[in-house]
């Protein structure tokens, strides 16, 4: 008998038919002689309603009651979804962020989880129900509302499961698991049963939507096996968890990450002391502009080129702050792209094999695809190419690395 | 400079335009210097949009989630509601029932207050806040979440006044005061400037549904000064206090009640002896069926007619009841009346002075109306009649009693 957190998000909990259908895999599992806690979200749409009203009343809307607000969306859900479970003869009982104790500090809107008190919990297992907390929200040590911003759910349903200690957190989707890469994009893309939290990490922060990189973070720091199932589809899967894949030759990458939304912005021949760096970054950091990608390459004289990659959408504001640089630091001009891409390939293999950038690179090349920036880390490389070049760049390396081969049949 | 409670109820609040039409009246009464509570509802259709909700999935919820699930009307509502405040420049913290801790009993779905720990409130108005709090709704010693019932919004803010010991609580409302009759039936009914509690409780148990029962009790059993007003016209509205009106000569009577909802049981030739009424009225009330008035004539030899109303709604359920009990009891059979109506003349001022019943009967035989069922209590005279003859009735008594004269001017 194992103790399993699942997370329904908002799709998964759409409606009352999805509610209901909810309902019966929990009573599917609970069947199995597992206990259940159930972590929710709003249903779809919900929250986008409660912010519009919220927006017609202030632009920008105090912080403090747009948590009191938009935590009835997932309120909502959980009295649903226990009427349901009661419906099918399943005992039941909901709780919110604030009844459960899901302590945070007062950063409303997007608060950081502190504790959990599972002591309520506990007791209801022990007496068969099947427990339903609110996701994405909490109480501050004041008694506050608190959310912890959008997609929070699913940090709350890793809390949760650290906080309890459960044998696997369950996240529902509306994919069947982790992809090789998008198969939107490539259509040879490959579901993997097993990936590590490092590579989630970075399939997740280069653009692999499947889950919130908070709730990743979380899982890996309370070392806490996370799974991405589909609520739609049954099937095994994805695990993420601490270990690399034992069962078999480790393959050297698990997967391509591609993320369309965002801008290069090349700041040309600025002179070669030390501080222009953080001159430059400090300033747009200071903007609230969140830089990505980073490149400087000190080859030739006494200035060079500095490159980073930040979001489309701030591309303009950006330019301003550099402009307002320009006198001060001495720079000839900016350049910017928007028409680019970034592309990341993913594994914990290749921090052992050497030539994997080199077979990457290949790849390109042999496309005709030409590298604008290229940034690497122990388990990641990442190359910005032109956005016209994406679906060709990735399934070139999908197929150079030969990411479509079903490895689990060649084991058997 | 006083503290004035003040409750809108869903209509006041049914939309974003009304909420910010609510906020300009809370901040005009604020810049009057008082100190100001708002105790508010669900926006209108929103609570039946979410029982809704509840009914497709549990024909008979569950109590316990249902309160979880309803009581998300009130948060959108002072979230929204404080929105509205601040954007107006004016300072304002919502409070859900369970953070200003109005603690209830744990009957889910129609739990009784039995604490409000105000010292948050407090603070919030040293701070020159306004404090918006979630009517309906509390929490019990465990921490789950209850409801008061329908309309309990009312005694939600009549609550918080005792516990302030405010100066005065005011129920905002969709008409501009109590009035002497329902306008709709006789054009000359007159608003009342002042009315006690008892009249109001006779008048509110009477079909005149402008305040919850239980409000008035509850406002009556701790003293608060309530107030009727219009959320959409200004006036003065209705003041319910524990003081006779003193300014002038005491009015005889004060209004004129009326309910449509009731229907007429009489159990004909019930032998006359102890327990008899006890068995009838008792396996009544076992079936959850509430009775209003109740006559018995033991007038004639030694069987006689054993009266009550009703509400409509009941009228199978108790005549098959009563059937059960025709062979143990042995009286001769059931008579049942749907078209019927009550009216009621509610005036503290009849206790003192005689011949009222006599002048409101001389009333309806003027007007040829024959009279079924009488009970009268102290401050009250209840006559049952045929349904056609109730404007009839009314306007008859209206007018006889004077009710429509504007006292207030001749005292002048």
């Amino acid at each position: 008998m194992a103790l399993i957190v699942q997370k329904f998000g908002g799709t998964s909990v759409g409606s009352v038919e999805r509610i209901q259908a909810v309902a019966d895999k929990i009573c599917k599992f609970k069947a199995g002689g597992h206990d259940v806690v159930v972590v929710v979200s709003a249903m779809s749409g919900e929250t986008n309603r409660l912010i519009s009203l919220a927006k017609e009343i202030q632009e920008e809307p105090d912080p403090r009651e747009m948590d009191v607000l938009v935590s009835t969306g997932e309120q909502v859900t959980i009295a649903l979804l226990c009427m349901a479970l009661k419906q099918k003869g399943q005992g039941a009982r909901s709780y919110t962020g604030g009844q459960v104790r899901i302590l945070t500090d007062n950063v409303h809107t997007k608060a950081r989880i502190q504790s959990i008190d599972e002591s309520n919990i506990r007791t209801d297992l022990d007496q068969g129900r099947v427990v339903v907390v609110a996701g994405f929200q909490g109480t501050d040590s004041e008694g506050n509302i608190t959310t912890l911003g959008r997609g929070g759910s699913d940090t709350s349903a890793v809390a949760v499961a650290a906080a309890l200690k459960a044998d696997e957190c369950q996240i529902y989707t509306d994919v069947d698991g982790v992809y090789t890469t998008d198969p939107r994009v490539c259509d040879s893309a490959r579901r993997l049963d097993q990936i590590t939290f490092e590579e989630m990490l970075e399939m997740a922060s280069q653009g692999s939507k499947v889950l919130q990189i908070r709730a990743v973070e979380f899982a890996g720091k309370y070392k806490v096996p996370l799974r991405v199932l589909s609520s739609f589809v049954d099937g095994p899967g994805t695990l993420i968890s601490l270990e690399e894949n034992s069962s078999m030759e480790n393959p050297i990458v698990s997967g391509i990450a591609f993320n369309r939304d965002e801008a290069k912005v090349t700041v040309l021949n600025v002179p070669e002391h030390p501080g222009v760096a953080y001159k430059i970054l400090g300033a747009v950091a200071e903007a609230n502009i969140e830089v990505d990608v980073i490149v400087q390459n000190s080859a030739h004289g006494d200035s060079n080129d500095f490159s980073f990659t930040i979001h489309r959408n701030e591309l303009k504001k950006t330019v301003s702050v550099l402009e307002n640089l320009k006198e001060d630091i001495g720079f000839s001009g900016i350049e910017t792209d928007d028409k680019i891409v970034k592309v990341s390939l993913v594994g914990v293999g290749m921090r052992s094999h050497a030539g994997v950038a080199a077979k990457m690179f290949e790849a390109l090349a042999l496309d005709g695809i030409n590298i604008q920036m290229i940034t690497t880390s122990e388990i990641k490389i990442t190359v910005i190419i032109e956005e016209k070049y994406l679906e060709l760049a990735v399934r070139g390396i999908h197929s150079a690395f030969e990411l479509d081969h079903k490895i689990e049949e060649e084991t058997l």
